[in-house]
């Protein structure tokens, strides 16, 4: 126990994670259904606590991981702010989005935009949405986001922007959120075939083949975002990658960064960056 | 105790709140006086932390609650850093900003902003003064802040910015500071029936239904004024919400948010991102 | 003892503030050399981990106290980066800025910035000298540093940047530092009875009289800095503090942040926001 | 043992450490081999670990030290995030970049980039190869990186850009990376006598003639591209230092800062500030 007297994620996580192998079982609907490695419960939870530590989730924003052994299923934490997401808090949806086994607990009104996904895009393994930062200004500007590095060579063919405007036609509610499949469907399109999407006034979707792929993605997009609008003040024309340099991907796919990250994230505990003031 | 011998702010707010009845029972002036519920005093005491913690205040600045029982009553911390306020440290305050019961501790010489916002706008339940650093720019230029992304959308109708030249008359002392009804009184004017007003030259003040809404709403209106400034440098122009759009507010009011940085608050102590040197 | 089996720097830190007048009197040349009371030693290793903490002085700069008894001395830590400074580092010294005492240890080659200011400066009890990041721009171009709001209302009547190649003529070493009496002497009449002035290429110095004061005026100049290059970047005109406006400094001297700063100081050890990488 | 029941990065590296005698032993390929002093491989470590810790390197980029009694030899961490390297992970190189000793480890893709530099550099005694984020856009973009301050005196002559497209010919794989001796040659070439080189779309080469001096380097240089972004912001002309000024480097070689980052990494385990977010 910490020495405050409360018990840290970290105590809490600890607990849990010794016992996820028994959460998994317990979740399952039935006895058929394949039960999701606790290896694969493990990452997410690490991938929803790196995404925090580095800024790229904060209260908001998800992240999931297709099933490894049902690709018609995808895990996902409940509505959760993922810092502070532990295994019992992961649950497995169908590409329809709907909650698999006993889910009690709130799902993310957003979570048609990993099921949708995942539905069209078979390479697709990871996917994240996020409101980050330094992605909210090529959002809404016509600034098109470029690789300005070799760590960012993922995004060579552009980020296409999602106009939530154009899909949700006179529906009244929710009028920013994708809240139903035919919403996560025209987010699916605009994405097409491309690693990430931004989409207007909201955030981002970033997708991989694995989840320590969409979490180095996503934390490299973020910070090319913001070397782009630097290298841009500096005036004058900017040498991005060219579409030959741009074929090539960091050649580990971000393990080692990856590998970093998770320790960083089990010794910050629920602690991320200030939001706000600066 | 902490290895250092001394006791953290933890250790004396942990053997705080646990009197935390006793001590809002002993505050009162009269048996007569509804006391607060000491839920209230904790979600105060938690505010001024967040705030702290997520660099929307520093060692100034300040944040209230409507009294949950007596309408016309207002909780607000002595004179002190918010990051360093207890339970202990909460006082009551009528309409006219006095304080009620035995208030031999100093008062905030601006705790008018919160009286007089309380006593025209019965919508309001909590009420932050900031000097946030990414609100100052946009209080002594033209450039008008609005809502770059959900998350902000509470701000589309306009951020009006308060004028202290036009309200304080030829009074000679305490020339940028509301230090009195009548200033304040100004000020609830210029905010009128809005979410939000700057303050030329000084800072800015935000209301809200509640603790966790105003402190969403201090944190994401921050963050909103640097990501725009980031998107005026990018150049062209901006889609900005619209007026249906910013129609809708983020549907959870920030709660999620809120059960995250009060964990975060938890584990920082005092800490809180430097101020200055960069 | 910290569980890596190291001393931290509270740990050392406390041992000595224990000793610490012990340590004063030790140090003292003779017994008629009046002693320098412990708390005014104590406060300066308070300024020096705060000004560190808040990211305003790094390994380099350094901060100086007046001697509360002998107008004629000042106080300052031995050659060594203000994170580390405990009591045992404080030396005195002459307006001369000779060591008084066994000063066996090395001292700041700059150190004539802070006896050539407390020479000629009789209301300056407190000298800052620092190479704040976010002041170097406004020093090497023509851009005015100006108080943006009531936190810097100190430098109303404009700060001046000393220029070090009038002063230096054809000495041929250590050409940017303020290394002998003379160069103090031509930056204490730049500065002239102003409480803050930039140094071309080089950094700044800051006065106040008192600690909590200079430690204050630093953390809000360099704050000011930043938000002014921040509203220029808007386009359009900045209103700035008007000249009544500057007459006012903030009431209470920043003791209110001092008492925080100092308590945030406590609880980070040595640690501080990292210089370079973004 | 930390509460987590994790071994913290600390307590092994504490552990290794006390062994690092037996490790330098253990890993020599023969009895004639001269083995490393235990104390430059405690300096690389301590290295890598600041050098994440201040932000200049993150998951990826190494540092590297001339052997000190065998001068065609370098030392270099296996291929590892540096902020995790320990004694352990250090291993023996010769120029042309083959692993001395029983080198199962994997190696750094880059590490020609440290040989070819040690080859024809007899004055450098250390080499950072960096991705900081702060060089990226003076690597993509016209402007040229200049002294700002005192600090970086050292970049007077200018940082040279190396062109990768112009070296690598048709060579059809890891078209960004320098994955080869060739490779290592021509970025030296453009290196020249400098103590910098930018490297378009990928990051910089730093070289001095000790660790504390590189990392003060990488530090410095990092944030001198900062503030000279932000003078740029600024408008008007800006005032460099001038030739003669920039001729005479900071005096200790940054050992000052050394001193305090060492003990700042030590404190913050492997934390470091978030890459992303912002």
């Amino acid at each position: 126990m910490a020495e405050s007297g409360l018990l840290t994620r970290r105590e809490v996580l600890g607990s849990i994670l010794k016992s996820s192998a028994v959460v998994a079982i317990s979740s399952s609907v039935a006895a058929a259904q394949s039960s999701q490695a606790s290896s694969a419960v493990e990452d997410l939870v690490a991938a929803n606590h790196i995404l925090a530590q580095q800024g790229i989730l904060d209260g908001y924003g998800h992240v999931s991981v297709r099933h490894d052994t049902a690709s018609g299923r995808y895990l996902l934490s409940r509505s959760l702010a993922p810092a502070l997401v532990t295994a019992a808090d992961i649950q497995q949806y169908d590409l329809d989005s709907s909650p698999l086994g006993p889910a009690a607990q709130p799902s993310f009104v957003e979570r048609f935009i990993h099921g949708e996904i995942y539905r069209v895009r078979s390479d697709v393994h990871a996917v994240v949405h996020s409101h980050t930062p330094s992605l909210i200004p090529f959002g809404v500007t016509g600034a098109p986001l470029r690789p300005l590095y070799h760590m960012t060579a993922f995004v060579g063919e552009g980020v296409p922007v999602f106009e939530i405007r154009q899909a949700r036609g006179n529906d009244p509610k929710m009028l920013m959120l994708v809240h139903n499949p035919a919403l996560g469907r025209a987010l699916a399109e605009t994405l097409g075939s491309k690693p990430a999407a931004l989409m207007r006034g909201h955030g981002a979707v970033i997708v991989g083949s694995s989840l320590p792929q969409v979490v180095g993605r996503s934390v490299y997009l973020a910070l090319n975002a913001t070397l782009q609008a630097q290298a841009m003040s500096l005036g004058g024309s900017i040498n991005y990658l060219d579409p030959q340099e741009a074929r090539e991907e960091i050649p580990d796919h971000y393990q080692r960064a990856w590998e970093l990250w998770k320790r960083q994230a089990q010794e910050a505990g629920c602690a991320r960056p200030a939001a706000g003031g600066k």
